[in-house]
């Protein structure tokens, strides 16, 4: 299906019933028995492992939180750019995106109590390439930015609250 | 190798100097020629995919963005229990995290600019065993909520720039 059928679908249920919109994701995750940091990902029917190189504890089977946590960006910047060059009628032949973050591991470990657990800064660079004006990707790229999901979560706040079952 | 003897020795390498701490990841991604929304993402030595279900455009081969970021909360939350666990010196016998995060399509999609494109909440739960006092589990929750850099990147805004290569 063409991501303008998709997105001409999804405005058609809106209008239909707000509440269509609203949508819930769901993750569990598992420790491996007998590992320190190896973990095991429950998402639907797909499953994948996240773990921890050696100087923080782990066996390296795949990559860690953190570098999780910019591979949803880089991925959702992606995504929202196919969406929003089909929503701008704009062509798109490719798509390439490097995220970088800085994190300070006195944070993680506590040995500072001001430094922030967290990344302290991320860098995306976005490369692509298609026949269009220039200026019409830079509009293209003010609309990703201003819809993309995982940039939102980056760039602002969110309610999140944990539970610790008794 | 333990994680007491990890957290010992960073501790030695960031006292000895402060730039030890100072650590930079790199993710890259790109779009699967033809694909509307599969992308390969590569992180070191490491590959996997982010799709879309159907629904939203996609063939459904792997997770989608939001869900990885959903993962990258819950996977961050059990290595830091393990690592608090252990600079606690309290027993943890087994973890299991469910992430649950909603969001409205409205943000997403354009279709209300008063809508955020991210999660408007997201639920943490914990469920760990262990022999000791369930007091000092609870103590372990409050440090692993200060110290888990996804949690802190989802609580709390992080700088990120875009860069679109001309």
């Amino acid at each position: 299906m063409s991501l303008t059928t998709v997105i001409e679908g999804t405005r058609q249920a809106l209008d239909a019933d707000p509440r269509n919109g609203a949508v819930q994701f769901s993750v569990t995750h598992e420790l491996v028995a007998g590992s320190n940091t190896t973990v095991d990902v429950r998402v639907r029917e797909h499953a994948f492992t996240v773990d921890e190189p050696p100087t923080l504890g782990g066996t390296d089977t795949a990559a860690n939180p953190v570098e999780y946590a910019l591979a949803s960006l880089g991925s959702c910047q992606v995504v929202t750019y196919q969406f929003w060059a089909a929503k701008l009628g704009l062509p798109l032949e490719s798509i390439r995106v490097t995220v970088e973050g800085d994190l300070d591991l006195h944070g993680f470990f506590g040995f500072s109590e001001t430094t922030r657990a967290g990344f302290s800064g991320v860098r995306v660079h976005v490369d692509l390439t298609g026949p269009a004006d220039p200026a019409r990707y830079e509009e293209l790229k003010r609309q990703v930015d201003e819809h993309c999901p995982v940039l939102d979560l980056f760039r602002n706040p969110t309610p999140v609250t944990t539970n610790l079952a008794p």
